[in-house]
């Protein structure tokens, strides 16, 4: 992604359109062929001065002014006549929001791929290891046991979400910007929409209905799923953090040579895949919450909100992407121990099947009756340390609605897992329904 | 929107959910008819302490908690047994998660129909006064003439994708969250899907895969595209916003009694709906953030991070229901004045349209000479207040490649429009497409 | 904190203003006494239409207008000269301004008094279990030991310096503003400052240097140390609910009847305290934007960015309150279990010493040599599920570095704590030098 | 500002951490003075391997690590021995931390200076041009005039704010960090204060009462405060983009070749400095909101809000830095159209003077009525193009209040300034005590 988004990528991207501008006016008999092939050969942004560029821009206001100035120069040292049909039609902003269009068409092929492999690695992570019991947890305590494969399927089906989520948006946010000054193409007369289709075509991009210069919801829309995207990979991030804890220790992130050490500790292994994508999941949403405040732009361009864009939409891509890369890796290499898994699900002596006893009682005493009674063999368990099969049989109502051989199925995990498994193959279904 | 977030619907929305889930038990066999009816008669808001509910709450830490205690205080009241089906198999969550989708529901309806009505009001705008010609502006500097139609089409365009994106996003967020305490539905052993379907059946919403309680993109996708939503009203506000600067004054919102005025000074009349929406522009791009920031939820139910949402997105539905009413009103009741709209074209003495002169200028000179000549004679007319027409006849080298004729079409803004009719034609004829 | 920002409150105080107005202006025999006490005795939030207040606002654009308007009646009713005298010389946003200064000024003397009382229990917990140890965690994994004490310490100081912005914050932003429609008093005349000064007289306001109606800055700073604050309270809150998880269990919140229990799962005890201030913590920040984003406010009043102030400033105040009250009494009633705080220090076996040993050996065989036995030494440990101290005494060239009494003198935590003792003793000292 | 956040100066802000640690252990007896020379020599940034360092530092988490590992490599090269007191009772935070509080330092000493140059040229402009009088305009529309000393006044005492400001906050906030791996500095046994208060010496930084790396208010702070410096410079920006626009033309941000083109239109002169200001004000606050968002992390060291702070924090000051350069520039060399002001005041035909013609009637007819007889003239004068006073005096009520005169002193604009000079005054003198 820090490809995409180089200083000299963006300055290729704007010279990719002002080529395809040059063929496009040809194309609708506007340019001679030759200057187009005079424009077109100094496209490249190996014979730019980037100092110059960056001087000029801090005085200009934007790069296209003295880009253009400078594919001007290099046009009109070989023929000056063909210096005339440089950006013709075209103002800045046509440059540069197309100009990003092309590097979000690839971030956004790269993060749909990204979030294909990351969809694939725990799918595998399912079928491998997806029925392993473990703890699940609400505000951070322990509830009832879940197999690892509903877990993951919860996570799954969110990155499948956003699979169908970042192809609408691609569809409808990258589209050509061509609408010169004010977008009215008013330079080209009744030659603009030829032009513009023409131009469109050239950079294989849909042309839209009308130049969108100042409504930026295209932009802030493509931000706004990578939020969700990276919002999605900080949630199964944190999952991982928390269950890499040294007292939970039910995963841990692969081990590599010189990864995730500690300066002063050499025991450590920090979960720092998690790290970055946890860092992103902070940074991101202000950057989102940036591109929309940026969107009441200034009639036919804006003071302030259009320059807000230009850093941030590459940030917002560089975290996603990063942290996309980091959490494939991190499930890839996902070191899942069983045992750890088992001895906390044993941790609580029983409490965590407390709801299982309290369904089966409320079914017999109502409601307020069984919590009740299964919230003092809760408290007595606890005080006393006892197993809660122990303080429910002690109690002589509990004892009476139950055999030990129902107590011993109501403790036992593997009978109260529910529906999980049939969740997570509609989950998986529901996968390979998308897949080519 | 008011009413859809009040605390009374919000109880009522929960208690729909327990009323829904009474009757699903029933259809999968699980409870006694009779149980579900005494249940389901006692679930209107109206029956509920509210002051209780708030002092409960409190210390519970959720509002689920202490409803589900009155409602199985009224019920068993009635009849201990059907108090036993209260809930069952439900968690806290499932009923806040389905209560709050329930009102989003209600809500994205209402803003569905408001991007209608908007639509359409911009519509006739463009229909009635599309032809008129104002100055176009860029960087708060007038640029080139363009006809109000292509302002009030980009607007448009920018409204119909949200009309676009709103129902791809109630599709896939508006769904039955109902998963019992870690999302297995354990309580209800091997019946849980057969519950889910007829609970999502009874409330007429989707049945996802797999419970989504610990995935959040569903509620930052509403809250997302409600900000893309908003971002657009606000650059609309803030256009008719400055075109009602008095010094402009091309534009004016609808004048009411006790409509905009000032405590200080009797003649002003202030754009106040503008300013509503202008204050929703700022205000809910942050509120995206947090929504985006509360994704990352722990294990099976977050701490922190769910109940930061509580709030949150209720406002997020306000402020853009309120946002989008008052920019229909303006809208809708939008004075136009088409003499300022004259007088500001001339205000320049011709610099606007400098383009169209480098455009012909550059075919001739190529592109630097050009832009140089027509910038000095810019600087002249500014200097010496004059017509750009004038010091370009004065000046030699530019008066050789015009005759005065050409010169006069140049400077006449109905022939600088460019394809504007093409553009907005071709957002109208699309609009026309959506409708029913 | 509701009080301070409830409907009825907001009135209240802008009625405080305008009756301090008018006996500001016959202090500058300006208006008679008469007048005076008239609109005085008409200045009382119960004698108000809040209902019609509601429905002019929307209409108007500030409750300031609809409110004198109401104001004016009242009075005219008993004397119509009177009424000449009211709200004379101010515009809406003084009042409003000024009457949001008043409600700040008692919601930073909670907010003070709240950090005090959290400063308290604070140190009272370092004084009664400063000494526990407890394992320290750096990026989730175990780390080194340190005593209870310093952590609360680290707590403390924090807290200490809000305690220190606070006041700092206050008497900067909390002044008077009046200036009239623009900022120049001029409908006062030659009388502006004499009536500015008694005005802040009566209410008990500095006089600032000029009107600040179009310079934020003010609010903003109050909003941005509330978000400090609110920051380290979640840091606080953090640390407390991670140490409650099931695994680690070295704290939990207080136990009450209906605090922190589950609708499905009768054993529960979640952090809800805790889950408030975090909550608190995600809904802060973008909120702390929104009032930095609105600072840029056009001219002499702004459309849009004072609006958005209007509603995020109370927000932000009442969430800090809040979040200040549940910690405050999650800390005053926490349980600690000193018996976990132990057998979580050995559930590495010895790993957590790792940077003791490594210090050692260090200065005999230099920094990266002994990284890299030890680093091997607790590679083995882990494996082998052995003692670090005695995969040591396997390593030759470790064990010909140390003792066994030197390697027993170095697994014991109470030997490494370095100053710890020291460090606390400094912040606990500072605190006291604060104390009235 | 660029300079000071460069990579290399990243990396030379560490070493120097590194340098001033031997140091302070020779200082402390604990390291001989040729080893700390030896590291001393090494510590210089030139010496790296900057491409190695990105590589590790991808794996490892931190630049801290692979910098030191680094840096033992030279280290031991020449002497084995010193290597073993490299980083010695040092962890990665307090590297990373005390390094960024070196380079914010540098940062908050530029910026302190661009605020007193900014608010010299902001008082220059006071001095030299601050009696002319325009428009002040309030919610976008035209309000009462008022001099242009006095908007001016406005920005200098927010900007003197921030002069107050930045050095509490520098005096609290920019203080060493260091305390080993969980703050005890259990490394160094009891040396660990001593040691502290050496190395906070040679880096001539105050020592704090305890290691603070897990409470991030300080970091917050600095980040705060240069928000509400930006939305300061944004709100001068917006007034001065404002009023540069082509309809108002009272000012102008200064020419230069080569500033504020348009690659499209040869005549724009776009306030290219003010959308600079524009848009850090726009990207800023949700950065602040950020940094205010990682605060809450997790026990002695955070997992995800820590790395969110390293990009964040230097693009906050890189933000603020550039805007204030770009602001001072615009201000020292602002264009002033005194004719544009001079006609801007007369376009409403006196309609700007209603508040004072409503004051002087308010006292002779009561509030209401006042107001009544003032919007119907105010009215009638839109109507009919008419001036103010002209339909004042065909109004029988309102003519037999005034005499000619009497209207003809209401509305000249130099009787209507109130205080404003007195105000502009308060301001200078206060700005003059802070002076040096």
């Amino acid at each position: 992604m820090r490809d995409v988004f180089s200083g000299r990528r963006r300055v290729q991207s704007m010279l990719d359109f002002e080529a395809a501008l040059a063929r496009a006016l040809v194309r609708s008999g506007i340019a001679p062929e030759a200057a187009s092939r005079i424009i077109e050969s100094q496209c490249r942004a190996e014979l730019y001065d980037f100092e110059r560029l960056a001087t000029e821009t801090a005085l200009a206001g934007t790069v296209a002014i003295p880009l253009i100035r400078q594919l001007t120069e290099l046009v009109a040292r070989r023929d000056n006549t063909a210096s005339g049909f440089i950006h013709l039609g075209a103002t800045s902003q046509d440059v540069m929001d197309t100009g990003l269009v092309l590097q979000l068409r690839d971030a956004c092929e790269a993060i749909g791929a990204g979030l294909e492999k990351l969809s694939l690695a725990i799918a595998q992570l399912v079928e491998r290891r997806g029925s392993l019991l473990l703890t699940g947890r609400t505000l951070l305590q322990q509830a009832s046991p879940i197999p690892l494969g509903l877990k993951a399927a919860g996570w799954m089906d969110a990155v499948e979400r956003h699979r169908e989520r970042l192809p609408e948006t691609r569809r409808r946010a990258l589209v050509l910007q061509f609408g010169g000054a004010v977008g009215t193409l008013a330079a080209l007369q009744e030659k603009g929409l030829q032009v513009a289709a023409a131009l469109a075509g050239e950079l294989k991009l849909p042309l839209p209905d009308v130049p969108w210069h100042a409504q930026r919801d295209r932009f802030a829309e493509v931000a706004a799923v990578l939020g969700l995207i990276v919002g999605t990979l900080g949630k199964i991030a944190r999952d991982i953090a928390l269950l890499s804890q040294t007292e939970i220790g039910e995963l841990a992130e692969p081990a590599a040579p010189g990864r995730g050490g500690s300066s002063a500790m050499p025991h450590k292994r920090n979960p720092v895949g998690c790290a970055v994508v946890l860092a992103a999941a902070i940074r991101v949403p202000p950057l989102v919450a940036t591109m929309l405040a940026a969107m009441p732009q200034e009639h036919e361009r804006g003071l302030g909100g259009w320059q807000a864009e230009w850093e941030t939409m590459p940030q917002i891509c560089g975290l996603a992407a990063g942290a996309l890369a980091h959490l494939h890796s991190v499930i890839e290499g996902l070191e899942v121990h069983e045992d750890r898994m088992q001895s906390n699900l044993e941790l609580t002596r029983g409490l965590i099947f407390s709801e299982a006893v309290a369904v089966v009682l409320a079914r017999k005493l109502g409601r307020a009756r069984a919590r009740e009674i299964v919230e003092q063999a809760c408290r007595r368990a606890l005080q006393q340390q006892k197993h809660l099969r122990q303080t429910l049989l002690e109690e002589s109502e509990a004892r009476s609605h139950f055999t030990r051989e129902e107590l011993d199925r109501l403790f036992d995990p593997r009978n109260y897992l529910g529906v999980s498994r049939e969740f997570v193959d509609r989950v998986m279904a529901a996968r390979r329904t998308r897949e080519p």
